[in-house]
């Protein structure tokens, strides 16, 4: 068991946990900053490092595509390419090859798609997947799956579940032949579109295979709040209660808050940095948007305790619209900063069985936007 | 006096000193890293203060457009603005006036311009460019000058230093009426073109105004190496010795080497950020390019001692091949620090009258080019 459960709420599923893994443990509920071609955008690491990170996760497509495993190889691992000693969880390049590549074809063996950097042509299966992520090091890797979009036919979501499953068997049954010294876990994804049976379905065969770790894949893919709400509160009980429970793609404050309430150990999105590198940064208040005149004079940090405290807007607001790297720089900090502070205050609230009420409490503040 | 000389080279015109600014002391030679907007590309200031910088530059040009003197009015000046605790020299906006501006008109009042930013019209005078540079609280800030291009007629060359010597004598009497709270220096500009007669009468009668100060502006500007080389060696005699000497628009080692040797101070120059963000970085064997192929393997760090020194080779060239910010960040940091100790080891030499033979050997090997 790589999951010890702390303490879950009296009224919800919140709960606070810890995970043990290769790079030293990791506490839950957990925002993993998205480091997709080896660097989170725009960010040192050392500087998560310091801010307290304890896991990022990397892209297995990106990175098998560029810099390409042989070079990843040569350095031991991803850890050993990038000076990240924290741990690592990878993807699988499922979701990747889906909503990247300009073609794929999936067969009951594996999935072919071209390249979206030079249109060369690949074949992926789930053994292969797994061994690709044996040489990145991950501490956890995902395996491979078949993702699909949200308004396709119960046959088609049907189909892609069957094959999930069977590639799941597959990567298990590869990756528990993987060498002695990798000690990475392997994490299966539920998946069955927004069909309720097949969730369940998913969830129940998946769970047969007792993997160390199991996340939640195709919700937060653009669906209404309220089809996301209903999804992830009947699948996430479906998990097994003594593992990880990881919600793939959910980086805001709103999903956050909602995914941790049902029971939701870990999270990732590059949403975070992207905005920040817009210039739109998360408060207390709700978003504040830099490039808006009203902070042209305003002498006030954008957040007292942020990284960035020592900026002013004004001087934030200058740098994004003068182009200055340092802008994006600063504004991703600040985001994962803010995310980090936000997984911290609810294991505090979840510990003190009163998460529902700081859940309240932020997101009422969250809606009122940032005062004068 | 601001400036105290602490050794001169037996056998050049090499010098160590110091030069006393309000925002502390400033050892020579020196490379000032340029902030443009008010940030040094790609970095945080902090990094730069942590390796030991005490001077940068700001382009009042730039900032006087954006964010506008009213913005940084408020924070009391630029330091209050980029939060940047050391010393600031600003330029006067001559040179870019000159460079950038896509229209501009010189009178003996001073010079018109329109904004290379939204097209607006300005006017700037001797006068207006010391109060800009007070409201900046710059602890150096230069005159406006008349800059020209090489190639240009004796006559206009003639008539662009004449302006330029009664600009300086203006700027004088208005920066002796600045208010007492602001404590920086006036430096003035050599300017003559390529014409040994007018760069003698330029730094004789700039020097007969006892200016705490003098740089040379118009060289560096594109003209061959051994044509700069002569007008450094003609030109710099001619400033005060008991005053620091700042040559404008050199970051290259060769160029900051051969102004060393000729009893220079100061220097700045975007060059060394500006390929940084290409992937260009400076060693000891000259400039290594991180795109070339044959880094993709090379675990070796660019430089052992670099605060980038984590980092390998192969990462870096990643980084760029991938478009990942951090490539500009780590490689800009690199070429300061490259810059920064080129000058720290010159002040060891100068020291120990062994200057020559430091740009010799140093020469030497930089020319090698980079050993497998
Ligand atoms: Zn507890
Ligand atoms: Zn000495």
């Amino acid at each position: 068991m790589i999951y010890r459960k702390l303490h879950k709420d009296q009224h919800c599923e919140a709960r606070t946990g810890q995970i043990h893994l290769p790079h030293g443990n990791v506490d839950t509920p957990v925002f993993m900053p998205v480091g997709t071609n080896a660097s989170v955008k725009a960010v040192r690491l050392e500087d998560l490092f310091s801010m307290g990170v304890q896991l990022i996760l990397g892209n297995t497509y990106h990175l098998y595509l560029r810099p390409g495993m042989d070079v990843i190889q040569k350095f031991g691992g991803l850890h050993g390419f990038n000076n990240w000693n924290g741990n690592i969880l990878t993807d699988s390049g499922g979701y990747q090859v889906f909503s990247l590549a300009p073609f794929r074809k999936v067969t009951n063996e594996g999935v072919e798609f071209r390249s979206h950097i030079d249109g060369s042509k690949h074949f992926l299966t789930p053994e292969k997947v797994v061994g690709i992520q044996e040489i990145l090091n991950s501490d956890i890797q995902m395996v491979l799956d078949v993702c699909t979009e949200p308004g396709i036919s119960h046959k088609s979501a049907r189909e892609a579940l069957e094959i999930t499953t069977s590639w799941a068997l597959r990567a298990k049954n590869s990756w528990e032949t993987t060498t002695e010294t990798y000690q990475g876990k392997l994490f299966g994804i539920v998946q069955g579109n927004f069909y309720e049976d097949l969730r369940a379905r998913s969830a129940e065969e998946l769970s047969a295979l007792d993997l160390p770790g199991y996340a939640i894949g195709g919700l937060s893919v653009g669906e209404p709040f309220d089809q996301f709400q209903h999804y992830l509160a009947f699948t996430a009980p479906l998990l097994p209660g003594g593992k990880p429970r990881y919600l793939m793609g959910v980086g805001t404050p709103e999903y956050i808050l909602e995914a941790i309430e049902h029971g939701i150990d870990m999270f990732d999105c590059v949403f975070p940095t992207r905005v920040a590198r817009n210039g739109t940064l998360f408060t207390d208040h709700g978003r504040l948007v830099l490039k808006n005149q009203r902070y042209e004079y305003d002498t006030r940090p954008v957040s007292e305790h942020s990284p960035t405290a020592a900026y002013s807007r004004s001087y934030l607001r200058h740098l994004f619209k003068a182009g200055e790297m340092l802008g994006p720089m600063l504004a991703s900090l600040h985001n994962l900063w803010f995310l980090k502070k936000l997984v911290e205050d609810s294991r505090r609230a979840i510990h003190e069985n009163r998460f529902l009420e700081f859940k309240r409490s932020f997101l009422d503040l969250y809606s009122m936007g940032i005062p004068d």
